[in-house]
C-alpha cells in the first residue's frame, strides 16, 4: 500500500567517516552541488564551473524521457519502443510479487526472451512529467488569511482544488496533476505527468548478481554490482512509443566527464531549522531505528525455518536493511558535532540577515521560534503520532488495507472541505486503485507486524494510555495480532471489493476482525492526526513559508529547493575522491567481481556468471562514482553525458554521502553509477539476451 | 560467564517524562541525595536532615547482614539459620536453571516444603562485607611513575599484589579480597568478604506474580509485583549461621517514616566528563540499543516455535528487555538538553575553580583535554573493541568458554607482570572455577549468538577491515555460526576439565571448532584490548584520578563515590511524588493487582492468586516508593527502618530514576520496594509455606 521510497543512498559503512561536511549557505551552492528543477536549471553558473551546460533542447529531451516509477525510484526511455532502464533494487519488489515456491526468479533472475514473455509489474506505474506551472499566488491567497493551526489543511484543500483544475481536460487514466511545495512551502507549483500503468518486466538479473556485496557493500565503494534491470511501458496491451528517449552509449565514460544525473531525489532536509535537526536526531530517527532493529531480528529469525520464508522475506529484508543503513548514516551525520555546527552557523547568519533587515523581520516575524513552538508540540505528540497513526500496522499490508478501507467509506461520505488530508475525490479514485492491485499475502508476515507494532505502541505511548488501553482490550499483543491476522479475510480483492462498493453501510456491517478492530480504534489515529496537523505541521508549514521568504529576500532566488521526489536535474564530473589520505579511485572493471567473491552469499557469483568467467571482458569499467548531488529516490536515475547519451543507472551513494540529506560536501560526497557499458556487456556474454542487445542498438557495428 | 547486572533501575515508561534534574554539584549533595560507603557514612548530614541518624552498631549490623550475590544483585540475610532475602527477577537465572521441560519452575514457583527440598542456584554465591582498608597510598605509589598508557595496566597489577596480600591468611574457599577504586581513582580501597558458595534456593513465586506487569509495567509506579525470593546459605551442606541477620518486620512502614537501603548498587556515571557522557549518548548507548534490539526481535521470533523455546529463552528476554528499558531511560535523560546543560554547568563550575587555584591548577594539568583526547581515541577505536573484544560472542555462552579457556591457558604461561589485566593467579582460579559451572546450553541460542555477532561485526567494523576478513574467511556469518555451534563439544565439561588441565599443549592441540576460531583470531581481539588499555582506559584513568583531586580540594571530601557493585548505605523517607500536576502516592494494596489483571500475560492474575482472592487480605501494602538514592545492582536490597528491621525488597526505580546514571533528582527519582508485609500475607495466604513463615516469626502472636 505505502509507496517505497528507495534509498539511493542505502547504506552505511559503519565505520564512521562522516565528512564533516563544509556545507555552504543555501542559496551559494557551490561547483556541483544542488539538485534543480527542469524550470529554473542554472546554466549560467553551470557553464561557469565547467565550461559548458545544456540548452534548452537538450533539457527538453531529457525531461520527456525521465520516467519516475511509484515504487519510489527514478528511471528513463532508452528506446522508441518504450523499454526503460532503471536498477535491479528498484524492481525488487516486482520480481517477489512474480515468485513463487516454483519459480523463485530472485534465484534465477528474469529475462523475457520473447515480447509475449515481458510480465506486468503489479502496482508499477511510470510518469514523465509534461509541464510545470506555478500557482504560488493562488496557494498563498487560499491560505494568507488562515491561522497557522489550519495552514497544512487549508493548503492540503487548495492543492486539490487546483489539481482538479489542472487535470480537467486530460485522461484520467493517462495523466495526473499534483501540487509540489518547493522550499518548503516558499513555492507551488502544479507537475503534470503522463501515467504509464502497465510496466512490465523485460530483465533483471538475479540477486547474487543485481546485489553483489549486499547490506554490507551497499554505500561502500569499489563495486561490483549489476544494480540493473529493464521495464516496458505498455498500454492498450503495446508497448508505448515515447516521445524521446535517450540513447544508449556503448563505451565508458572517462575520469573528468562532464555527466547530470536526471531523476528524482526523494527527500532531504537540508533547509530545517536546527530545532528541527534536533528533534530528528533525538527522537525520530533513534526511535524507528530501534523499532526497524527489532523488526530485522524478528525477520532474520524468520527465515531459519526454510526457502518459502527466505523467498518470502527477501525484499521484506532489503528494505528493512536499506533503510537501516540510510538512517543510521543520517543519525551519525547529526550526531557528529562539527556537521552539526555547520547547521548552526547557517542559521545564525540567516538570523542575522534578517535582524538587519527591519522591514523583512516585521513581514516574516519570528518564524525560528515558532518552529521551536511547533517541535515541542512534536515531542510532547511523537510517540501516539507515531505508533497510531504514522507507523500504524508496521509491515501489515492487510491493516493498512483496513484502514484505507474505512477511511475512505468515512470520509467519501462528507462534503470535500470536511475530509482529512489526502481524501480529495481524485485521492479517493487513486487509493481504490491501490487497493485492488494484485499482491502477494503471507499470513505470518501479518502476524508479525501487527505484533510489533502492537507490543512497541504499548511500549513507547505507554501501558496506561486510554488509546492503548483501548487499541488491546483485554488481549495481549500476541493473542490480538494473532486473532486478526488469521480471521481476517481482507487478502481476498472480493471481500474488497464489496466493502468499497457498500460504502460505509457494508463498513459498518462488517464482521471481519481487522475492519472490526479498526473501526473501533481508527478515532483515537484520527484524533492524533487532527493534532499534530493543527499543532505540528500546521505551525511549520506557515513558519517554513517565511523561512523561505527571508531566504529568498537574503540569499536571492538561485537556491535549489529540498528534495520532493520530483524531477531534478543534477551537474558534476566523474572522479574519485580522497579522504584522510586515502584516494578511492573513479571506478572497477568487471574483472574486479571475480576477484572479490568469497563463495558465500552475498559475495558469491551466480553460476551464470561463472560460466560467463572466460569469455566476458574482465576490462569493461563496471561501477563508478561521480560527484552529483542526489540522494533516495534518485536511484535508477539514468547517468547522462554531455551528448545526452545514457551512460548508467545511478544505484548508490558513497559512505561520504551519509549526511547529504543535510547538507552536500562536494570534496567527497559521490554519487555510485552501474555503466551502460557494463550493462551491455553482461547482456551478451553473459545472458545472450539477443532481443534486447539489437533493441538497444548493441549488435550493430560501431 | 558474564556476571549479569541486574538494572534495578530498569524500565522506561516510555512516555519519556525525564525530570530535568536539578542536579546537584558532587560535593554538595542534597538531602538524600547519596550511595554512601559505611566508613563513611555521613551521620551527621542526615541527622541534620531527618532528625535521627545510624549510630555505628547499627551500621555494623546491617553491614554483616547485607549480601551481595554473584550474580549481579543484592540481598540481606533475615534469619539466624542463613536464609537470605532477594527479589524474584534476581533469581530467574536459577529458575530458568533448575527448569527443564517436565518442570518449568517459571510456571509453578518453586515451594521448598521441606528443608531438604532446597535447591542449589548453580554459580551463586553470596558475599558479606567483612572488612575495608584504605590503599590508596599504595596504588598511588605503584604507578606514580607510569605513563598514563600504562596507567590501566599497572593499576590493575597492582591491585592484584594488594589483594593476594590481603587475602593470604585467609581460607580462600571462604574469603575473596578485591581492590574497589572509588571516586574514579581518587581513592583505592581493599574490600574483604566472606563468601557462601552454595545458595540454594527456598522460594520464588512463579513468573505471573513476581513480575505481574512484566516489561510494560517496569518502571512504572503503581505497581503490583511479588518480586521476591528466598535463598539459604549453605556451607558443608548445612545452612550457615550468619553473625547476624535483620529481623523483619510485619506490618508495613508508614508515608514519611526514615528508611535505609543497604545494597550494592552496580554503576553510575555522575562523575563523568561532559565529553564522556556525549560519547556514552552518541555512540556506545545507540550501539548496543541497535544490536540488542535485533536481538530482541529475533528472541521474540525465536519464541513461536513452541513451548520448549519460551521456556529456554525466558530469562534471556527478560534481560534483553530488562536492559533496553534502563539504557532508553539512559540515552533520554543524555538528549535532553536541559539535562546536558546542568552536567556542562556542573563542568564550568568545577573547571573555574580549579583555573582559580594556580597551585591546584599546576598540579593537576588539564585533566578534562586529557580525556578529550582519550574519548577521540575510544570513537576510533569502538567498534573494533566492541565487537571484537567487549561484546563478542553475544548471547553465546560457549563462545565466552572457549575464549576463557584459550586466554587462561596463554596467560597462566605467562609471568604476572606480563599478563593480560584480569589473569592473576588468584583471578584464573576463579575463572576456572566459574567455567566448571554446570549451565543448560541451548544450541539455538548458541547458533543465534554467535551470528548476530558476526554479522554485526561485519556491519559496524566494516567488511574489509583485515581483522573481519579473519574472522569470516570465506564464510558467512551464518554458515560460520551453524559450524561452530553444531561442531564444538564445549557443552561437556569434561571436555572443558581436559582443556583446562593440559593447558596450552592441549588448546593448541584441540581440534574443536570453537577453540580452533578462537585460537586463529583471539590475537585481533588481544590487540585491540591492548589499544584500548593504552590510548583509552590508561589516560582516563591517569586524568580521572586528576579530576577527583580536583574536587577534593574544592569540595572537600564530604562527597559520595560513583557506584562500583560494592555495598552501600542510602537514606531517604517513604513518599511518593508531583510531576506536571499529577501526584503518585507512595503505596498500593495488594486488592489492586486484581483490579488490574487483564487475563492475559503480563497481566494474568496466576492460579495460586486466582484461589487465593477470597482469603487474602486486599487491604495490605504491598509495592511503596521512597527517596532512596538507588541503581541498578540495588535489586533485591533489604529496604531498612530505624529499628534496623528489613521492611521489604527494593526491585525497581521509577520513570524519573532513568537519569539517576548521571545525576539524582530528589524531588521525583523514586525506590520501588515490595513490602515485607505483602510478603507475608503471600506466604501465608497464598503460598501456606508454614516452614518459612515460622522462620520469619510469623507464625507467633504479636
Amino acid at each position: 500500500m505505502t509507496t517505497r521510497l528507495r534509498a539511493t543512498v542505502s547504506a552505511a559503512a559503519l565505520v564512521l567517516a562522516v565528512a564533516t561536511a563544509a556545507a555552504s549557505v543555501p542559496g551559494s551552492a557551490r561547483a556541483d552541488e544542488g539538485m534543480w528543477t527542469f524550470d529554473a536549471f542554472p546554466a549560467e553558473r553551470m557553464r561557469a564551473a565547467h565550461g559548458w551546460a545544456p540548452d534548452q533542447a537538450w533539457l527538453n529531451r531529457v525531461q520527456s524521457s525521465a520516467v519516475r516509477l511509484s515504487s519510489g525510484c527514478s528511471a528513463s526511455f532508452v528506446s522508441s519502443q518504450g523499454l526503460v532502464l532503471t536498477n535491479w533494487h528498484c524492481v525488487s519488489d516486482c520480481i517477489a510479487e512474480l515468485s513463487s515456491a516454483q519459480a523463485n526468479l530472485s534465484q534465477t533472475g528474469f529475462i523475457a526472451r520473447a515480447a509475449a514473455d515481458e510480465k506486468t509489474c503489479p502496482g508499477v506505474e511510470g510518469e514523465v512529467l509534461t509541464s510545470i506551472t506555478d500557482v504560488t499566488e493562488q496557494v498563498r491567497g487560499a491560505i494568507a488569511a488562515v491561522p497557522a493551526a489550519e495552514a497544512s489543511r487549508a493548503t492540503a484543500r487548495i492543492a486539490a482544488e487546483i489539481e482538479a483544475e489542472a487535470c480537467k481536460d486530460l485522461d484520467p487514466e493517462k495523466f495526473q496533476c499534483s501540487v509540489v511545495p518547493l522550499f518548503r512551502g516558499g513555492q507551488y507549483k502544479v507537475y503534470t505527468y503522463r501515467q504509464y500503468k502497465d510496466m512490465r518486466l523485460v530483465f533483471a538479473p538475479e540477486t547474487a548478481v543485481g546485489f553483489f556485496g549486499g547490506d554490507p557493500d551497499n554505500f561502500n565503494f569499489p563495486r561490483f554490482a549489476l544494480d540493473a534491470a529493464f521495464l516496458r511501458a505498455y498500454e492498450d496491451g503495446r508497448p508505448v512509443t515515447p516521445a524521446t528517449h535517450l540513447p544508449w552509449r556503448r563505451d565508458a565514460v572517462a575520469e573528468g566527464d562532464i555527466v547530470l544525473v536526471a531523476g528524482n531525489p526523494g527527500s532531504t532536509q537540508r533547509l530545517l531549522t536546527v530545532d528541527q535537526l534536533a528533534f530528528l536526531r533525538d527522537w525520530l530517527l533513534p526511535t524507528r531505528q530501534l523499532v526497524r532493529s527489532e523488526l530485522r531480528g524478528r525477520v532474520v529469525q524468520y527465515r531459519e525455518i526454510g526457502a518459502d520464508q527466505l523467498r518470502e522475506t527477501e525484499d521484506l529484508l532489503f528494505g528493512i536493511e536499506n533503510s537501516f543503513k540510510a538512517q543510521y548514516g543520517q543519525m551519525r551525520a547529526l550526531q557528529d558535532p562539527q556537521f552539526f555546527a555547520i547547521k548552526q552557523r547557517e542559521e545564525a547568519a540567516l538570523r542575522a540577515a534578517v535582524a538587519a533587515n527591519p522591514a523583512l523581520q516585521a513581514e516574516i516575524g519570528d518564524p525560528w521560534a515558532d518552529v521551536s513552538a511547533a517541535v515541542a508540540a512534536q515531542q510532547e505528540l511523537f510517540f501516539q503520532h507515531e505508533f497510531l497513526e504514522a507507523r500504524a500496522g508496521s509491515v501489515s499490508q492487510l491493516f493498512g488495507v483496513a484502514r484505507q478501507i474505512v477511511r475512505v467509506a468515512e470520509e467519501a461520505a462528507k462534503p470535500a472541505a470536511e475530509r482529512l488530508p489526502g481524501y480529495s475525490d481524485a485521492a479517493i479514485e487513486r487509493i481504490k486503485g491501490q487497493l485492488m492491485v494484485p499482491r502477494q499475502i503471507f499470513p505470518d508476515q501479518e502476524r508479525m507486524g501487527l505484533e510489533l507494532w502492537l507490543s512497541k505502541a504499548r511500549e513507547y505511548v505507554g501501558v496506561d494510555n486510554p488509546a492503548i488501553t483501548r487499541l488491546l482490550g483485554r488481549e495481549s499483543p500476541e493473542d490480538l495480532a494473532r486473532r486478526l491476522a488469521s480471521g481476517t479475510t481482507l487478502a481476498d480483492h472480493a471481500v474488497r471489493q464489496a466493502l468499497l462498493e457498500g460504502g460505509k453501510a457494508a463498513v459498518d456491517a462488517s464482521t471481519d476482525p481487522l475492519i472490526a478492530f479498526v473501526r473501533a480504534t481508527d478515532p483515537d489515529a484520527r484524533a492524533i492526526a487532527l493534532q499534530w496537523s493543527s499543532r505540528v505541521q500546521g505551525p511549520i508549514s506557515s513558519a517554513s513559508q517565511r523561512l523561505a521568504q527571508a531566504r529568498f529576500a537574503v540569499y536571492g532566488s538561485s537556491a535549489y529547493p529540498d528534495a520532493t521526489f520530483t524531477l531534478r536535474l543534477s551537474y558534476g564530473t566523474v572522479k574519485g575522491w580522497t579522504f584522510n589520505g586515502n584516494t578511492v579511485p573513479w571506478f572497477t572493471r568487471i574483472g574486479g567481481k571475480y576477484d572479490r567473491a568469497t563463495g558465500a552469499f552475498p559475495f558469491a557469483v551466480a553460476p551464470s556468471w561463472a560460466a560467463a568467467a572466460e569469455r566476458i571482458d574482465r576490462s569493461v569499467v563496471f561501477n563508478i562514482v561521480s560527484d552529483n548531488d542526489i540522494i533516495g529516490g534518485n536511484s535508477g536515475s539514468p547517468l547522462i553525458d554531455r551528448e545526452g547519451r545514457v551512460v548508467g543507472a545511478v544505484f548508490d551513494g558513497n559512505i561520504h554521502s551519509l549526511g547529504g540529506d543535510f547538507a552536500f560536501d562536494g570534496r567527497v560526497n559521490r554519487t555510485v553509477t552501474v555503466t551502460t557499458a557494463a550493462i551491455g556487456e553482461a547482456l551478451g556474454s553473459v545472458y545472450g539476451f539477443e532481443r534486447l542487445q539489437s533493441e538497444l542498438g548493441l549488435t550493430e557495428a560501431r
